[in-house]
């Protein structure tokens, strides 16, 4: 993998940085579901389809900073310009997996009904309600297939792969879904959207920024900072998103605005108005940076990525 | 736990054997997913529901065979009476929600659309279908944190896990559950069946039986030949499945038979006829305990089990 940064010199560039990344998630994503199971292309092509529908790899993204940060864990193949993150990339593709799996079943039409996903048909439009299903299944089972391929220490990759699980599953994503369709059309106060968003959003977040820690070496104090930065940053995500729906520019975000206020979803901006909802991603942005403190250097690659993603000027 | 067996001896019983086994993984199934997250109460309530409704329990039965036939991995609280298997009793409870997720998914409308199981309301009747999609996605996460919470060596674990995870995934089970869905009402050879039960049926078992030899210490080799005994388990079980729906007692099964007949369903009896079926299950059988040769004594117990679970007088 190519040198993108010394990100303590002032020549280091967060939006070159991400990029560089991103393509070397996308690369790897592009042949992660390789070889083909003979009579099973139908499903292959439906995960692929959902899985390559391109996207901000946020949460890939979010894991190889907080393994870069700690710098540890792929040293055998690195020079001092050049950390050798490539091993890793396996786990990082089946991080995108579990957030494609996520997106395809929250989309059937027993869930949110939903027929189109990034401007293009859902999955179970684009093929079938049967395919979707088992492309979903295919990429949470292999995705876990994927975390536990990378050459990392064994006793911390068990212990980062079992706190995944725990948080994409009953005690964190899958409960947030719970919650959210059982919620749908109730009113809920701010504390229930956040006890909702903390579940179905910021636990992926989480788990993606600790198992980048612990594949790199952290220990159990630095882990618990970076799951508090896990946390405020999927707060501050959301906050941001839902502000973003009422103001952005559909241009530059890709995708319409207005679509919550039209569809009556509560968000933080319908609950706090939108100077609240502002100062409230604002104060969520400090505790996520606040939280890194204790890390010193191993934090400033997610400092910058969360100053890159949370602080705008709306 | 309490001392069942010797199995050395002639005293040992192999039913008496099963039926302490099965009510410890039983126990340990009726407390695995505590606490409830607040909120999800009805998603809880649809795992447990599925999760606790009987069954043959074989999946992890045979996964503690295994690992009693190595009698390693647990030996800090055994004494030579006594392996205290209960340690490791969360992996066979993994195996189980596995097992579980794959029923509710395959019972959903979308799917082979299946209003009963086991003789009362499948989950998305008892429940309702997003709730059912939910309670399989939460099952299926939540077996890898149950599987990778059990105190064995932890590379032993990584390599179980990640092997376990390619088996139930695309490369196994799911792959299978698309290639039946696929030849549903198309006409289909004895090789194309064998095809989709090693990947839907067998494939779980082989993986069940591999992990517990993994995790009680086997090396390569041993590995392979309980993979290959659990290939041929797989195909000598779902044989004798299609033999006793053509001529079982519908006391003893605790189901109709005939069913697969009515259906128009493909199976091993409509392809072989009965005494070609019943020819290729004794087959398989001895293939399946020949494969177990070189284990020695470790394999004795899993021959018992072959035993008492293929070798039928129909």
């Amino acid at each position: 993998m190519s040198c993108v940064y010394d990100f303590n010199s002032k020549n280091f560039n967060i939006e070159t940085y991400l990029q560089t990344r991103r393509q070397q998630v996308e690369e790897a994503l592009s042949s992660a579901l390789q070889p083909v199971y003979p009579g099973a292309e139908r499903l292959f092509a439906a995960m692929d389809y959902s899985l390559l529908a391109g996207g901000k790899r946020l949460r890939p993204l979010l894991f190889l900073a907080a393994l870069e940060g700690f710098n540890k864990g792929f040293a055998d193949n690195s020079t001092a310009d050049e950390p050798d993150l490539s091993a890793f990339l396996p786990f990082a593709c089946g991080i995108e997996m579990l957030q494609t799996y996520s997106l395809i079943h929250d989309d059937l039409p027993a869930m949110d009904d939903d027929d189109l996903r990034r401007g293009r048909p859902s999955c179970h439009k684009a093929f079938d309600e049967a395919t979707a299903i088992l492309a979903g299944d295919g990429l949470l089972t292999h995705c876990f297939a994927m975390l536990l391929s990378v050459p990392a220490d064994s006793h911390a990759l068990v212990k980062a792969v079992r706190y995944f699980a725990e948080k994409t599953g009953i005690y964190g994503m899958v409960a947030g879904q719970c919650l959210d369709i059982q919620a749908e059309g109730q009113p809920i106060t701010v504390e229930e959207l956040r006890q909702i968003h903390q579940a179905k959003t910021a636990a992926l977040l989480q788990a993606s920024v600790v198992c980048g820690g612990l594949l790199g070496g952290a220990d159990d104090d630095e882990a618990a900072a970076l799951a508090e930065f896990g946390r405020q940053f999927g707060l501050a995500f959301q906050i941001v998103d839902d502000i973003l729906d009422e103001v952005g520019d559909a241009a530059v975000l890709g995708k319409p605005v207005g679509s919550d206020a039209a569809n009556n979803k509560t968000t933080y901006v319908s609950l706090l108005s939108l100077d609240g909802a502002k100062q409230a991603a604002a104060e969520a942005t400090q505790a996520a940076v606040a939280a890194l403190a204790p890390l010193g250097d191993k934090g400033r690659l997610l400092t910058a990525l969360a100053d890159y993603y949370l602080n705008r000027n709306f």
